[in-house]
């Protein structure tokens, strides 16, 4: 059996993961929809021999990291728009050879037919290299834009998300492997018997089918998925194939591991199905202090209008205005809270580090409240290193706070001293995301019934 | 003011336009999800000088040309299934520097967010080069995927259509064309003033906005349509900038020609505004011998069993199979008649020409209705030159009956002889699909409406 290695997923916005990245002197703003430049970034990451470049996205504006329209920052993002993820990833794979590409799409928001035919496009398209992130969407105004009366609590958007997810598989299912021929001879371009129509009636959908797009390549696009609560772990569990998660430390990280590989004995998988990949946002450089320059750099570039705007929006609404920026972190009137998890992992980040108000908007600029880790080569791969063979992580998504200057350091810098140490590939295993990521094809449901249905009868 | 030109769209499918076409010596349809094939095809049409390269689209399985899935000639088509047309051209944009891209979507199943966010992204990708072929979606069977009860009828489509393009341009409108800054220095991403939420609530739809996607670099993408009956008619002349039509004959062209541009003016617009491309397919050849050698090795292809669905599923049902076939064109009982318009279309076809129902189904399975012109490239040019200079088309759609060889064949027959008329560019007149079709870039009607209140108010 190969040896395990690290996998790697970048988290390139055309744009930056840092608050201020954009205004990182080597960033160029103006290229945020050059499909020139994202061209560009994915060559980089298929360079850094990167599994998959990976795209966040929302179906609202992204005013100010959650912030109204209204709020003062207004204007002072980079990330208030953006391509649509399937569109553009489309467009790359046509110019790439080997990175796959995971999109993110939600489950609230989107059809099941339209967006089982897209992902199955997109993996013909690429030649197998299509993941899709599962999303129930957070944003609460995106109601404003489809026709809803209001967003949908967590409880009903994750049992849609796996209605949703469950019809598209189904959808995906829906011509075997083998059922085109193109037999000019005989005039059978298919057979008829080897599609299935899904039929699929349940509590949020009814989809007939059957798909009109043959099977994809990988058979079903390769799953993500990021939530962190108890429905988003069981969704995780029972379908994903990586998840994306946000990890502070190596307790947590690997408490977190630990928990979602215990949950997938039930749905009859096994551990290495799952891949498990926290976010980490690296400052590195030859020496510790410029590496710390760098990360200081780009924090000497935040407004604190706006370092105060992100821990509102991040938090789901928390004034801190009013206290001062650079004395210890004050005590927060339980009227300013609204006890969100994400609100206390915010709160907590700033105990444990000690942080002023400013240091905590600092830190969480960089990276949003992933890992961020600052220092040489050898010192940010140790702490990999340390992850990667302590049940903590499979792999890891890498945010690089400014683009493209985050995302060369990483090429130069991480991906040597990863692979001197044997931690990760000299060259991709394979042409698909599924091979990159050490993960087995999907056979499909309908061929496997009839198969089982044959074997009770003889 | 620069000569009046033919323009030419590509209908080219990976898989052919003739029911017979992938049957034919040259034709790959083992490569009908081969992108690389279709981006060979996209680059013979770039070579062409082609506006556009069109595809039509469906939401459900195309079993045989309308046919059930029950039907005797399942298996048969090699139109079941294909690629989402978004998603493909955007793959092909990456690798071709001028041709459009005309990508057929449909109001009654689609969403105006989701829509208008992938035309939007397509055409930032594309640079300018995306267009959007609305339509209503006939096939019933559609509903069965979209949890509707039922397909909706005529009527209501077309109101639903005429307001879903209404908000997808006011989405398109969200921001002004220079609202992003880039400016590092004030951190000013973008300006909120120039920013513009539709705030749309109608009787479909209720959509707030922004879009999350800066303006299109043409405005809007370039608005194709293809209704005829008399409410496809008017929404084409309200919005429309491109109608792919189908005509038989020069009189009926110019009856169709005249009515559409007679119906502008109620709605502020031009004659130039709208470019009026009746699709045709043809057999070229040296001789006319080996052209007509052309037609007959298609027609041959054809099992009469795929010519009676072929007839049955384009006429909304009718079964044909108890008449000989070699007979004169029967009369048929008005039991076995639905009274729609294309299926009386059909029916004209039949006795305009003296066919017999092998004859029809022959004629209908090399364009589907469409004009089909079987010649040398001067014969050929004639009839099309004859239809332009008088009032009967703008262009032309052309619909190859096989590919690669009946795309290879225009371009390299048909092409040059248009060329050496003055009649067809020999190089493109800009980077954008609209400037290429010689129409106007849209203005932001935000901005406009802004304007017109200032210049009121002063």
């Amino acid at each position: 059996m190969a040896k395990r290695q690290i996998k790697l997923g970048a988290f390139i916005p055309t744009t930056s993961q840092h608050a201020a990245g954009w205004r990182h002197p080597e960033s160029r703003p103006q290229d945020h929809l050059s499909i020139d430049y994202a061209i560009e970034l994915a060559k980089t990451a298929e360079k850094g021999l990167f599994d998959a470049y990976f795209l966040a996205d929302g179906l609202s504006v992204n005013w100010s990291h959650g912030a109204s329209k209204n709020a003062n920052t207004i204007g002072y993002t980079d990330k208030a728009v953006g391509f649509e993820p399937v569109t553009l990833f489309s467009a790359i794979s046509a110019v790439t050879k080997n990175i796959g590409f995971i999109a993110t799409a939600s489950t609230t928001y989107e059809d099941p037919y339209l967006l089982a035919r897209k992902f199955a496009s997109l993996d013909h398209i690429s030649k197998g290299r299509a993941g899709w992130n599962v999303v129930t969407t957070s944003a609460a105004d995106t109601a404003r834009n489809f026709n809803f009366d209001r967003h949908p609590d967590p409880a009903l958007r994750y049992e849609r998300a796996d209605e949703f997810i469950e019809v598209t598989q189904k959808l995906w299912d829906s011509w075997a492997d083998d059922a085109f021929k193109y037999d000019k001879k005989t005039d059978q371009f298919f057979e008829a018997s080897q599609s299935h129509e899904p039929l699929h009636s349940g509590k949020y959908f009814n989809v007939q089918g059957a798909l009109n797009v043959p099977r994809p390549p990988q058979g079903y696009p390769v799953i993500v998925q990021a939530g962190q609560s108890e429905a988003g772990r069981e969704l995780a569990a029972k379908y994903a194939e990586v998840i994306f998660t946000s990890q502070q430390n190596l307790e947590d990280a690997q408490a977190f591991y630990r928990d979602i590989k215990g949950r997938l004995v039930k749905y009859g998988r096994h551990a290495d199905d799952i891949k498990i990949m926290p976010g980490v946002s690296i400052f590195v450089a030859k020496t510790e202090e410029e590496a710390q320059a760098k990360y200081d750099l780009l924090n000497s570039l935040i407004l604190p209008d706006v370092g105060l705007g992100l821990l509102s929006g991040l938090s789901g609404g928390i004034d801190l205005s009013k206290y001062d920026l650079d004395a210890p972190f004050p005590k927060i009137n339980d009227a300013d809270l609204t006890f969100s998890s994400r609100q206390q992992l915010i709160i907590d980040i700033a105990k444990e580090h000690n942080f002023t108000i400013r240091q905590l908007y600092e830190y969480i600029a960089s990276a949003r409240g992933h890992w961020t880790l600052i220092g040489t080569p050898e010192q940010v791969v140790n702490q990999l290193q340390t992850w990667f063979e302590n049940e903590a992580a499979d792999g890891f998504n890498v945010l690089p706070p400014s683009t493209p200057a985050g995302l060369n350091d990483f090429v130069e810098f991480i991906v040597p001293e990863l692979q001197r140490r044997g931690l990760f590939r000299t060259k991709y295993e394979g042409t698909t995301l599924r091979e990159n990521l050490g993960l087995k094809r999907p056979e499909n449901q309908y061929v496997v019934a009839s198969r089982l249905q044959n074997s009770e009868a003889s």
